[in-house]
């Protein structure tokens, strides 16, 4: 089986960038095979990231390599890491990107990337996904053990997705993501839906403004632009439309609270 | 030969969406090669996407697998379905989507999904792509036969994309397809066209605005912004101009019908 | 090991022109592998194709080859031709896309594509990379030897990347790319800038407004939006803020005149 390696950077599909990951992990590691989760993260949304890949990453067989690049701090002393799960392998900056995808998979050890004959040659001070974290990853895929990458560390940057709380008002939850469709993904998990379940809702913004919502197992069962919360295929709760974007409906965007209630 | 899926959806390249078919794909056929076909059909828009699919579906392999979701929908009671023809297998909802190509290729049987096994587990409510199509195209890609997914079905949801007619004042066409460069893809057919050939020609907006146009064989024979009337790569007549988007020229969209008749 | 095929275009990600040159290659070569550097190239712009080919290029392994189609004289008399370097095989139109690629790698031979053996059959006016360029791309995957495929020529077209000059006053230079983080790439190269370190820089548009900016080594030593100049990761002196797009606040695009001096 060819080794597989994922990719999710903020770099867009422009620029020679990610072409120029690739090719350098295919002079390493030629059998590698690739598949592209996303290169749209908005630039530096660090949490952005981290949600799309923790989202994605669960799907992907086992012993997948995941190379993630959202790095507003490169060149800086922020350091290359790689993460063993019990799964797969994350490699990319420390800076909290990678966690919330491998803490689901239960984390083994976290390395520091201190090896320099794992790194290109020369070095880059600016693009560091091509010139470090790439090398790292087609290594990896070639069989090098990610201990012998560097130096094992305690204290690598964290980042969590807290679920929403509920209140006896219903629940204040987070924006964590729009999705294309205008979908909005919430902190509210699955189980805390049954709280809900059965009654009309009500979705409020900070500033007060109310929309009504009904609870639905699927968007068939919304009519037109009509506001649903349904549970997403993640397994969070969504706020969605069936023809409309919600997201552009209630003027909402990723890092706003909302407060969804019974009616 | 490693197994070949083709991927169209109208889920865009921010979202996960598309990599988790890949991963779901992959977990069960390890050796699945993937060429995406696009992601970026306008959302819900069936029409567009069975336009694309059957303009892409000849040029592959025999034996290739379409995997195809533009799915509005999803949820409801619409089935997943798998088509067979002489040359190829389509996988995705009985909706249309998949029937201009697949009919293109002489359609040889058509199964709805009916065998549970094949599905993902759990299925989420709103995400067919991944949980009911992608592991019903990766079975086939391990060699289930078409008939192993489920009962035959006559009665499948027809989609086509009938031929301009021509009567004595030229054709009225539909417009079926708006490429990125601007270029108007008609439903006239090449064999029609030399009806027209060597005729200076009037392209007519149905509020009677009238826009004169050359007959030419390449793109090279028009000057600057002028527009022209060919026979595009898909063997369709489009009408286009060299520096310009004519759709923007005319102020057409998808769908819209126009005159093409001598001037 | 498989062969491997780049693929560089104008053709944007909505229509299906890449998949149906990808599906060419592979009912010729089923064993081809890719790499899509872009199909964001901005449309028929030969200039910003070949500076993207040639930053990307260098990172592929030997014996790639390099398909890229950013053709306005599509159906004209310019030729299709196959360049053999010391490296890889680059195929495209003749018109200077590949040569600055091609160039850097030194230039061994460069054949007119005449054997019409190895087009496609019919051949559309319109799209020659699917129907020229990919077939022949295929064949070269095969193993065809480059000289098979057409007569040698010596006239093809030229094109380069003229380095900024240095006068007393500073450097003149010129806007080779901005990437989607809005750094602005000039033809200032890394030798030359050695002239400036240590110096406060002034960016002077060519109606005179003047920008202040800070000679640094990475993104982290600037603070915010403001501007600084340093060596990105292709080798050239850009123009870039860490927060900011430094192409929208100089208010420049490819193709315009910068003077870069000391303050």
């Amino acid at each position: 089986m060819k080794p597989l390696i994922t990719l999710l950077t903020d770099f867009g599909i422009q620029d020679p960038y990610v072409a120029e990951m690739k090719a350098v992990i295919l002079s390493i590691c030629p059998d590698a095979d690739f598949v592209d989760i996303t290169h749209q993260i908005a630039k530096f949304n660090i949490r952005m990231g981290a949600f799309t890949l923790a989202t994605a990453a669960p799907y992907f067989p086992p012993r997948t390599i995941h190379l993630a690049v959202v790095d507003p701090g490169v060149g800086s002393s922020r350091q290359p890491i790689v993460i063993e799960t019990k799964r797969s392998l994350y490699v990319g900056p420390d800076n909290g990107l990678l966690v919330p995808a491998a803490s689901a998979e239960e984390i083994l050890h976290v390395y520091e990337l201190t090896n320099r004959s794992l790194m290109g040659n020369p070095i880059s001070s600016t693009f560091h996904g091509r010139d470090v974290f790439s090398p790292l990853a087609a290594n990896l895929a070639l069989g090098l053990r990610p201990k012998e990458a560097g130096r094992e560390i305690m204290d690598y940057v964290e980042l969590s997705f807290v679920n929403a709380k509920y209140d006896n008002r219903g629940f204040v939850c987070e924006v964590l993501h729009i999705d294309g469709f205008g979908n909005i993904v919430t902190n509210i998990n699955q189980k805390e839906l049954s709280r809900l379940e059965g009654h009309a809702i009500i979705v409020m913004r900070i500033d007060g403004e109310r929309f009504p919502a009904k609870v639905v197992r699927t968007f068939s069962k919304l009519k037109g632009r009509e506001l649903g919360v349904l549970i997403g295929s993640h397994g969070f709760l969504e706020i969605v439309s069936r023809e409309a974007s919600a997201a552009d409906k209630l003027g909402v965007k990723i890092g706003d609270a909302l407060r969804v209630a019974g009616a």
